[in-house]
């Protein structure tokens, strides 16, 4: 039997039926919820974190809430509680997630019971994840028949798409896929938004976004509706999302992770290209995952990868961190240094050592201007061209990636071969920077401390500049973001002396109120050089240990 | 005190004026040769290996004939020998191939014997590489001050240009450089001619090609002016000059060693890029070049390199080796079908696995279809070009290339896409095909062996089908040649029967004629999966052991 071109049914064609159509193919998923969810306002509240305290039962909110998960994973081994009842209860709370935040695609209600009542079935549990209950992206595919991805374009919805690489590897591990999640149109925006479901919000606060494009990741880890998803990252969509809703997030260098299967644009252009990676609500399932991606190989099935094992870092000496505090384009917001400070001092305190990393003379506004012009080399005719083929409207965020930076246009072959030549240029540049500050005082720094944005989540609309995640993109160096604290009123005013730089400088200057962003989860980030991505998670326990945690 | 744009005096323009100006050059470098080169003939013999006994002293024939790389290093290491006498050994029958063979583009007489006074007044011998005479393919740049570099583009002649990061390394290691080698027009054609120096001729027949693009090595090392070269592949450029003159030769996976600084066209372009490698007399030498070139960590240097040390590898039960008989577009030469029989049954004779690697379901006409589209994706664009400034003409191999391919055109930015994602198709197709072949009897192949080439080295102006290199060049695998035999009129006749299947098979079979090429090594190749570089090397020792050799 041959897979069909499209799931669409006849008579749906338009953009607007088209929507119509995912969003009933989402709706019915939901309906399957099964007790229905009940409790919910008609009219939702500003914050959506009390929900589950009235929608969800005591024992949902125990298996969603109370393990991490490491210790979910110990209980699910030890057949202490069956894999079905823990994905019930995740279902549930994903429905509930939706509800509050338009985070979900399509809830995978019977394929993720069935998978559960299977592996409850199995005379012994097995796999590195087994019983899991693991959120997904839309756009990177799914298991199973029947499946439909979409990747926020219009033109693709009800497109045949099936597995991929990834999800087949975390699958054999014994995994339950149980909710796909929502990304911006075309997954090019730091926030959520997109014209097959509109906005994604955050479930702290649904005036403020929960980040992107892994937006939708973001707000079901934001809700623990999700306790380990997985993301993407071309210019900071695992990180951003991670960091607005405080949880644990990784983009590992390119080629650790294959990306074979997913649906994408401009398949085939090797300029610049995304990354799959975690985001979690714990520190160590970040490389249980990066354990479980790797554990099969996957570079004698997709040859492009980069064979290295997953081998866990060791530091012989104390750590030396680099805190690099702003990076000489954007000024990040009070809480984002005061999170530094807190940080740095924690470390200090630790016995580790702690510089300064002077990104000023390492231009990052070069970095910006390369990357803007990677990521769409074609001018987004590709793009634009599906979505004027089924008449889909270009929504603010994307049009500012698309249209708006004077850097994204048509490039000619060798224009383009020009802007790689500068990126390589660039990358042996900070390459060198990074061994000249070790030969300064003998000793190699470790990592990078950074923000990861230049403010906690931000209001709708306001992601313009990424350039503190995407920097780690141009440069392909990994990074992983964590939790440090919330914004506070009365520690976090306006730095009413500042002077602001320049006119990406002064929109974000003039965006940050405290009483805006207060309460919201203020993250960091660390880095550290190309393909040291077991380093980064070693340097991150190290440093979440000195800041007192376990 | 800045470096000037050009080392040209004024009145040097026209292409004729810049090549005598380059040749000139060379000249003056050949003209410091002391004592004078005597006795060589006014009209040179068909084959030039008889010369050396009559030209050089007996010291210097048994310091460049006596002893292997590794023999050599322990007498320099030793200080058994002066570096100095080792080098002006060389420099004086690098001056003799070049007579011989028109391999030069330039004699480092004064640098190199100043390079080896400095290392002989060293109180300690110290480098992978102490003393050892090194020659180097002119593109790659070369260390030191006034160097002029112009990759056979007339346009580039008198172009100041300074080293790479690999010749940096080797440096470090105590080489000696010595001697920079000819490469075809545009360094894109399996044999070395070029408008610039003319044709370099196969040492050992004058009517041969040594191959290319790397042909000025070839021929050094055929004629043992050279034991350690460094050559560059991109569709088989190390491993056709190494095959044609019975040495051995090695293409590393990319991004094991860096072309940073080398002087290329196209920079920036990913599709498809060239890899240095050694060639050498020796086979061990392919492994300790390898040492030598990752054993500083260039990876921290250049970003782009995968952070691989080199790690020798051991197997654990003898060898399970797939012979690829022909590829399925042209029939090998029956030397080379000899040489396949005899490695075979000495392989099967030592306990090895021998099995069949059947290429034509695995349509490598498809990949010759796709590297011959990536070679050049402007169509050339760039650098004829190049050539168009200055007048310089297209040679008929470079027009074969650039003109007569139905398959190079400029590409837009979305074909080129579309064409990487076929070379990636492809690749993944491979890697399945390994492991479907390793599925049927359960056990892993460890390499293929093939021949690397469809013939020994042939007439001028016939190497049209690079099919036998360039495919490992579309996969990324890396590939080792090495000789086997030699072509017989009594073991090799023609094949009457066979009938050719296409035209360019048919070709390749009419150019057959055993007296053409009798006497001329036959090499043959091994080649593994992406990455397994160390693996090929392993097995090419394990190869020649059940050959007999040591």
């Amino acid at each position: 039997m041959s897979t069909p071109t499209t799931f669409l049914p006849d008579g749906v064609n338009t953009c607007e039926e088209r929507v119509a159509w995912a969003r009933d193919r989402r709706d019915q998923s939901l309906a399957k919820v099964e007790p229905k969810l009940e409790g919910i306002p008609s009219e939702l509240p500003q914050n959506s974190q009390g929900l589950a305290q009235v929608v969800l039962t005591p024992r949902e909110i125990e298996i969603t809430e109370k393990y991490s998960v490491t210790e979910l994973l110990a209980l699910l081994k030890g057949r202490k509680i069956s894999v079905e009842e823990v994905t019930r209860a995740f279902l549930r709370r994903a429905a509930l997630a939706q509800a509050a935040t338009n985070c979900l695609t399509e809830l995978l209600w019977d394929q993720a019971i069935a998978r559960a009542k299977e592996l409850d079935s199995l005379p012994e549990p097995k796999g590195m994840l087994f019983g899991l209950p693991i959120s997904t992206k839309e756009h990177h595919g799914m298991v199973g028949p029947n499946v439909t991805t979409h990747a926020s374009f219009v033109a693709w919805i009800g497109k045949p798409h099936g597995s991929n690489l990834l999800y087949d590897t975390l699958w054999e591990q014994g995994c339950v896929f149980y909710a796909r999640t929502t990304q911006p149109q075309w997954i090019m925006q730091l926030e959520t938004d997109s014209v097959v479901y509109g906005r994604t919000v955050h479930p702290s606060n649904n005036k403020l976004s929960p980040g992107g494009s892994s937006g939708g990741e973001g707000a079901m880890l934001g809700m623990r509706a999700s306790i380990l998803g997985v993301g993407g990252d071309i210019g900071g969509s695992i990180r951003c999302p991670a960091a607005h809703v405080g949880v644990y997030g990784f983009k590992p260098t390119l080629k650790r992770i294959s990306v074979m299967g997913a649906r994408a644009m401009m398949v085939g252009k090797e300029t610049l290209v995304s990354t799959p990676g975690p985001m979690s609500v714990e520190r160590d399932a970040l490389e249980l995952f990066m354990q479980a991606a790797v554990s099969t190989k996957p570079w004698l099935i997709d040859p492009s990868l980069t064979p290295l094992p997953w081998t866990p870092h060791q530091f012989s000496k104390p750590l030396k961190v680099a805190v690099m505090w702003w990076d000489g384009v954007v000024q990040p917001h009070p809480p984002m240094t005061r999170a530094l400070k807190e940080v740095a001092d924690a470390c200090r305190k630790a016995g580790m050592e702690v510089v300064d990393w002077d990104a000023v003379p390492l231009d990052h506004a070069k970095g910006w201007e390369i990357i803007t012009g990677l990521f769409f080399p074609d001018g987004g005719e590709e793009a634009i061209k599906r979505a004027e083929e089924v008449g889909e409207p270009i929504l603010p965020l994307t049009r500012l990636v698309v249209h708006d930076q004077p850097n994204m246009k048509h490039l000619t072959q060798h224009e383009l071969w020009d802007l790689c030549r500068r990126r390589d240029e660039y990358r042996v540049e900070y390459a060198r920077a990074w061994r000249e500050a070790t030969a300064a005082d003998g000793r190699e720094i470790d990592v990078i401390l950074c923000p990861p944005n230049f403010g906690a989540a931000t209001p709708h609309n306001q992601s313009r500049y990424w350039g503190y995640t995407s920097h780690w993109n141009v440069l392909d160096w990994p990074g992983a973001v964590f939790p440090v604290t919330h914004v506070s009123i009365e520690k976090d005013p306006i730095d009413t002396s500042y002077v602001p730089k320049n006119e990406e400088d002064k929109f974000v200057y003039e965006m940050y109120k405290p009483e805006v962003f207060v309460d919201m989860p203020v993250s960091l980030q660390v880095v550290a050089r190309r393909n040291e991505d077991e380093k980064v998670l070693a340097a991150l326990k190290l440093i979440e240990q000195a800041m007192g945690r376990p």
